[in-house]
């Protein structure tokens, strides 16, 4: 049973303080496991990702067949039927569209001091994508992760990817193709993160590594980090609904197990103005676990970590929402917009009842990577942003020299950094002994 | 001696991975002492942050003298000299200036569909600046790292910094209340990080850290990443010039050092296309070196990591410095801003030879934490940006759910993913029934 809360009863606060912190995932420790894989590949480059794919994918490849070739890429997508096509193509132009407008704009002025100041954005010269195997390789995260890299400007954009007994989605192959993926190979956990880190004979090396995997790959992820830039190591998926009972319970329902359905350590909480309401939300959530096909996975999912609290109105589930911070938050009020003005951290908000979370999962445009376990507190989700960098850019002359540099000097030398000041004082000397050209 | 190398000779490219490569810091393995210390501080909270600072900085606190009170901030800013005190404040101004053009906007648009799309930036509630003790007790980073949150709109933002022994710098006080610090406790270290991130009876957790420190801070940091923001690791400072013969070789020698007088592990190269001009640089660094107050520490760094490479013309410097994606860029020829078209990986770029990096240090108005060890590869120095968050926003009407709803639906199912499907179909069967209302 999902845990029922009102916060109007004693020991809420205590309550709510636990299900906050609630732990969800077991940390399995691969460290030493993952240390001694990416060592290998360090050290035999391909021979070590070829041993290693055999153990582990049971698939037997050579330097030539580690990527899929531009025939086997074209036969797999050969596959894919029309719908499934025109749907995946929609979403990539619909997300591209989105992220077209977060590109950031470049700027440089000039101050009164003469000075000019200002920034430049430049993308990262190669992303890495890794893509997990089996059931949870989603070609809706090929096109979430890579179309912001291509819309970036990314030059070199590749895929690592399992592909175990050699069995591959041809959904994914065909995402890669729709967003700018210039090469997919058929190599899979830390051994893939290790190869896109440091490079092999076959596999060259990339800036920025992004995707989510396995434990082995999280840890491995979290090895190279600083060698290359990695985007956030993802927890499991939450869903926050905030409604009033103006809605029909079983579309909340079913929104609440579209993130139970993920994972078993998935979190899903309702939170509500009308008790009577969370009930009938409850019991539609349990009506449709009796034929859902995930239930060996959303029953346990909403059983140990779902939660039903009911609060006396919308201002105080804003005010819970915000120490939840949750990854993924419906509004299904009749005013979602002016709710949403009260929402401080929260990952993605949804709003209004006619905007189920699935619909940001795949069509909607924005981004379906995100900040998990409480971390919309201090970061955001995927975006162009991950994939460019930014460029400070100065440039003083004579003049701006000689009224900003003295204070540039006092504070070196407050600092003891001489040389500091001795970089500004040989400059401002010339200028005194009025030998300043330009 | 630095190393002299010239790209037209044979074993320049070997040579040059090399300098790429090169170790220059020795990883000191301080995890399972920063473990225990956080541990503990999440344990006992103040009894242990007081014990450990008794311990490392021969400080007795209690829970109430942890944070500096207005009267001793007071005392202390008192002892600040005129011309100090109005250095530090046209640096605040300037920075300050510089990280409001920063502020991201927030977008929000109609798509033909009628769905509204867009994103919302909002601050971090609390940061935590981490401010060394000694030597590197810079009031200037104060600045860097304090204003960008200030601006961001960052509501509670803490300084820990260790006073060993009870010695403060007035300057770093000055900088805090010029920046809109709320509180300065006396903490230092790993415990000082640690309070940071879980809070203590006294010291309210932070959702975001920032700022340098040593190793037991670093490996701190590391640790506590996911239950909070931080920023980079910071590796040794990094400075590259780029500098025709048309140079004072003194001006050039005296920017190599303002980086070489930092650490030991500092790396400065001068990159020219006129190999004479290289070696009356060099002669010009030993001529400073004899009086540098800090000849101790820039001599190592710049005989054991420096180096003067000779290219063949300054498109072939372009290249070889977005190899190294240098922390620090200065461009000392006659056309700096052509030259900068060609870099594509720099935290900072110092336009002209009237630009001395220092400028950037203090005044100039960009931030100087900036990414080390090649990491401008894949990041930017620290903004307004590191202080906010993005949330995305969809709101769907009936009509646009009718045009999209469908392909959302498909592509769930080909995820297998029911309940994802399932939402989206509750609404469109409703649609279709004829049901819809707004």
């Amino acid at each position: 049973m999902p845990l029922f809360l009102s916060s109007a009863e004693a020991g809420f606060e205590a309550a709510f303080a636990q299900l906050l912190t609630m732990k969800r995932e077991d940390a399995v420790d691969v460290d030493d496991t993952v240390a001694g894989i990416i060592a290998d590949v360090r050290a035999r480059g391909d021979a070590a990702v070829i041993e290693l794919t055999s153990r582990f994918d049971r698939l037997t490849l050579t330097p030539q067949t580690l990527a899929f070739s531009a025939e086997e890429i074209a036969a797999e997508i050969a596959k894919v039927s029309e719908e499934d096509r025109a749907a995946l193509e929609l979403a990539a132009e619909r997300i591209r569209a989105y992220h077209a407008r977060q590109m950031p704009q470049d700027a440089r002025w000039t101050e009164p001091t003469g000075a000019e100041l200002g920034w430049r954005w430049t993308p990262v010269s190669a992303a890495g994508l890794y893509v997990p195997g089996g059931l949870a390789s989603y070609p809706s995260s090929v096109l979430m992760n890579a179309i912001p890299a291509q819309v970036a400007g990314v030059e070199r954009l590749v895929i690592c990817a399992p592909t175990p007994d050699g069995v591959v989605n041809p959904l994914v192959l065909l995402a890669a193709s729709l967003s700018g993926v210039d090469t997919v190979y058929r190599v899979g956990g830390a051994q893939a993160i290790a190869a896109l880190a440091y490079g092999t004979e076959t596999i060259a090396p990339v800036d920025k590594i992004t995707g989510p995997g396995n434990a082995f790959v999280a840890a491995a992820k979290r090895r190279v980090f600083g060698r290359v830039g990695i985007d956030m190591i993802a927890g499991p998926s939450e869903i926050l609904v905030i409604a009033d009972r103006d809605n029909d319970p079983d579309w909340i329902a079913v929104d609440l197990l579209s993130q139970a359905e993920h994972d078993e350590s998935a979190q899903s909480i309702l939170i509500t103005d009308d008790a009577a309401f969370g009930q009938a939300v409850a019991a539609a959530v349990e009506a449709r676990l009796e034929t859902l096909e995930r239930r060996a996975i959303a029953g346990p999912s909403w059983r140990d970590f779902g939660a039903v609290i009911t609060v006396r109105d919308l201002a105080e589930a804003a005010e819970l929402s915000n120490r939840i911070a949750p990854e993924h938050l419906e509004l299904c009020v009749a005013d979602p917009d002016g709710l949403a003005e009260h929402i401080t951290h929260a990952g993605a908000i949804f709003l209004g009842a006619w905007t189920p979370e699935a619909i940001g999962d795949y069509i909607g445009g924005p981004n379906h990577v995100l900040p998990t376990a409480r971390s919309a507190r201090f970061s955001s989700g995927l975006s162009v942003m991950d994939f460019v960098k930014r460029t400070t850019l100065a440039k003083m002359t004579p003049a701006a020299l000689a009224e900003i540099g003295p204070a540039a000097e006092r504070l070196a030398i407050s600092e003891s950094l001489e040389a500091h000041g001795l970089s500004v004082r040989a400059r401002l000397d010339r200028l005194n002994r009025g030998e300043a050209a330009e």
